[in-house]
């Protein structure tokens, strides 16, 4: 090999590494959450309250509050139940699956925002508690991404597609449908709940890319 | 098309569709379970005390049985923890990486039987307890199979295969590194733990089939 040869090599490398460090996606774990609206927020913690942001989260301008609730079910309570600000227009649940069964419901697997024909929950705060009627999902494994990212990765928005995630020589796994978002006031970051990154060996900082 | 084609292609399909259903594998769920030496049951329920068969399990001859111990870990203990039937060479202990969390234990990933450097746990049964120097795991996920269910899949023991688990408009996803355990006194049967199964959206009696 010439040193010509060599150099092109290198640089063809570099550049195919590049591409692929581009690729990834960085891996949010959900917790167990409620997004609160605003009457909500009045009951559960006094009228007028805000929330207090604790920490920013990986999506601009949303942030997990010090606000927490007691999550209230027919056959168990969850505690210490966080809060995610900003609030929204609807009040929210989001749960894994393993917490369903702790408290009794068998919350439906949905994307944000689609809460019809979902079970409720008691929720119980500081300043009073509240029954919702509905509003208790698992949320859909999904990508926030960005306009550019889309194009880049060549996907448009409720797209499904199927992403490698984890170690293949451990608990490694290609997940299928999973749900593209997109937005220009999204940042790049793919987010599974507890039950999945459990199972899949894997937890925030770790990465995805899509395969399909 | 001829009534001899129209013959032919019914044939063909019904074959197609046979082979298919031939290549189905239940699927099992393990629940957090302890194999017990005879030492270690002596202690736990009495000298000489034998297990009660409460249901036999998918595989020959395995049973849950009556006998539940707790198990406690430096963060938390876990209630009526069933024994697994019958009593084993070497005391084993399998958890979910979520048990692990809720008793503190980081149980690493293993296959049966290799729990060398691995944590222990207090049992604490009727008669007495004891506490484990080790013995902890997170099963690998893995394929029980006859010698005849592997020709017919062409894969062999020990082998790492991938399997297509669960409804791919839903939770489904492709599993790497599922390991082949062939014997005679196997039956054809995938385990995953609970975390899996939760995450995967499937459960006892749902089907799995090896993609790769």
């Amino acid at each position: 090999m010439t040193k010509e040869e060599l150099t092109k090599l290198i640089t063809k490398l570099v550049i195919e590494n590049m591409k692929k460090q581009d690729q990834r996606i960085h891996l949010g774990v959900s917790n167990r959450h409620v997004h609160l609206d605003r009457a909500d927020m009045n009951i559960l913690f006094g009228i007028n309250s805000e929330l207090t942001n604790k920490k920013d989260l990986g999506q601009p301008g949303q942030f997990a509050a010090e606000e927490v609730v007691t999550m209230l079910g027919p056959k168990g309570e969850i505690e210490r139940v966080r809060i995610l600000g900003p609030l929204r227009s609807k009040t929210q649940i989001e749960i894994s699956a393993s917490d369903g069964r702790k408290l009794g419901i068998n919350a439906p697997l949905r994307e944000s925002g689609l809460t019809e024909n979902t079970p409720g929950v008691e929720l119980i705060g500081p300043a009073g508690k509240v029954h919702k009627d509905m509003g208790v999902i698992v949320s859909l494994r999904h990508i926030h991404m960005t306009p550019k990212d889309a194009l880049s990765a060549g996907v448009k928005d409720g797209q499904r597609v199927s992403v490698q995630v984890g170690d293949k020589t451990k608990r490694g796994a290609i997940l299928q449908n999973v749900l593209i978002r997109i937005s220009d006031r999204y940042a790049l970051e793919m987010h599974i709940d507890v039950d999945e990154a459990l199972a899949l060996g894997v937890g925030n900082g770790d990465y995805a890319e899509i395969v399909e």
